[in-house]
């Protein structure tokens, strides 16, 4: 029996199911594709995270995103006894963090481990946060997902939630690099195959009930693009150092539009902020955390 | 103990072992992504390639030339005791027939067997043609590839083989369709993962030791543009009326080039003719068969 109204003690510390997924190197490379890696075929610095027996083959950091399906998401929402019947097409993407724990085996059978951290009003509807560990074969962690979802129409319960992330404010001063990155019209058709499946990226009808007149880019696409742009401009591709990385998504981008990520230094990372060239909108707003260099020995 | 020499008549009938595949709809989607399938996300007739979802979801009628990897055709290629030595380099993917018997199921364990049938004294090198007949489950046979590999610096061995495919010539006249699709940087790198993981396409290593400055495109990935072109501009794209497809590879394409293909309607199905945009080089002739319109009821 679903209640009326958010029910916050009910909804936090809800454990969803256990998943279990395998993935191997071609789902790793179909991700960074869906990324955007390798536009051009001669840089051998992404070749590393396309090319399956190039010498230092290695995963995107962002590729943990990409482990557990929406639908598992979806059936942890319907069944939690805290939560009211909503309609799915009523659910935002607001934010997501992921923090890297250990290097991504190459391929693995990998366990994630969910639950419902928190639930907070939001006045017009309710934000969800979702915790999700995922665990290697040896039962250590690789990384976890700080998923927030947000739930139109399911608001004033009158709980304002535990938990918030706290952004740096984005810079007055002039971006220290810029990355300037085309998608293709269908890169959501591409990303989805090892991102998520949602067909709201992809079927011209599930975009219109979301009120689009076309399908739009996942947001976790152009999350992922930001990482890279970071990866690029800040690590020269040295994955190690990639910590965590945090944004919110403020708008959509159209497939074939171009995303321009600003970046500033600060003192343990990068804050960026994402737009499209083409409308000027800004989709997401974050920053990306660094381990620091291992000493030189 | 290899021969010194091509021995005709071992190379014949010689099988290869059989091996087995599992595909799913992902991989099927790959494929038609790695022929530039819903270059306009809002096409749904190319949906219907792209999205399992889609009320018609179908596969690509050249889909059935990804099947089987290139290893095995090594591996038999060095295990027949009809064929001497020779550099993996000095091969050369000629020609490539496909005809399907029976629709694609969108998913399905299959077993691909496989012979020379023949192979024929062309001077400077061999050209070996192997057959490889896809069965479903319930041992119908789906499609069969014949695949006929110049092998470069083992001519010279008197026997001018017994089969050849003949193809319909090129028409002096304007072609009346031509189809113009771009390619992009990274084509072959989306190709492979469903086609083909030969290094050829992706290492720039490689590629040099084949006499390439950079990874040049899988031949059957053009193959599959042409038979894209020919089945959206003759057959709007009923799959069921493609009964085959024979291509002549006749020069190289580099990843983010132009695809031309010119096509002729001739009495059984389309000529078609495909070069670069840039180069303006022919890559390939062939044609394509249709079976005859169901008789409408």
């Amino acid at each position: 029996m679903k209640p009326t109204k958010v029910i916050a003690d009910k909804v936090r510390g809800y454990k969803l199911k256990d998943t279990v997924h395998r993935y191997g190197e071609i789902q790793t490379i179909l991700y960074a594709l869906g990324i955007g890696t390798s536009q051009d075929p001669m840089n051998l610095k992404e070749l590393d995270f396309t090319y399956e027996r190039a010498e230092n083959f290695k995963v995107m950091p962002t590729f943990g995103v990409t482990i557990g399906k929406m639908d598992d998401v979806f059936e942890g929402l319907m069944s939690c006894p805290g939560l009211p019947e909503f309609n799915p097409m009523m659910l935002l993407h607001g934010e997501q963090k992921l923090e890297i724990f250990n290097p991504y085996p190459k391929a693995q059978t990998v366990t994630l481990k969910s639950e419902f951290i928190d639930v907070a009003d939001k006045g017009k509807g309710a934000l969800v946060s979702l915790g999700s560990t995922l665990i290697d074969e040896k039962n250590l962690p690789i990384c976890r997902n700080t998923i927030r979802l947000y739930i139109r129409g399911i608001g004033d319960f009158g709980d304002k939630g535990l938990t918030r992330e706290t952004y740096p404010s984005i810079p007055k001063t002039a971006p220290e690099k810029v990355s300037i990155d085309s998608t293709s019209q269908n890169q959501a058709i591409l990303y989805r195959l090892a991102g998520d499946l949602n067909p709201l990226h992809i079927s011209p009808d599930m975009a219109a009930l979301g009120g689009f007149d076309r399908p739009i880019l996942h947001g976790l696409c152009f999350f992922g693009y930001a990482a890279k742009a970071v990866l690029k401009e800040f690590l020269d591709y040295d994955v190690g150092r990639f910590k965590s990385i945090s944004a919110r998504f403020t708008s959509h981008v159209f497939p074939g539009e171009t995303l321009v990520t600003e970046m500033w230094a600060y003192p343990t990372g990068v804050i960026f902020q994402q737009k499209t060239k083409e409308r000027g909108k800004i989709c997401s707003q974050g920053y990306v955390e660094f381990n620091q260099a291992a000493p030189k020995l």
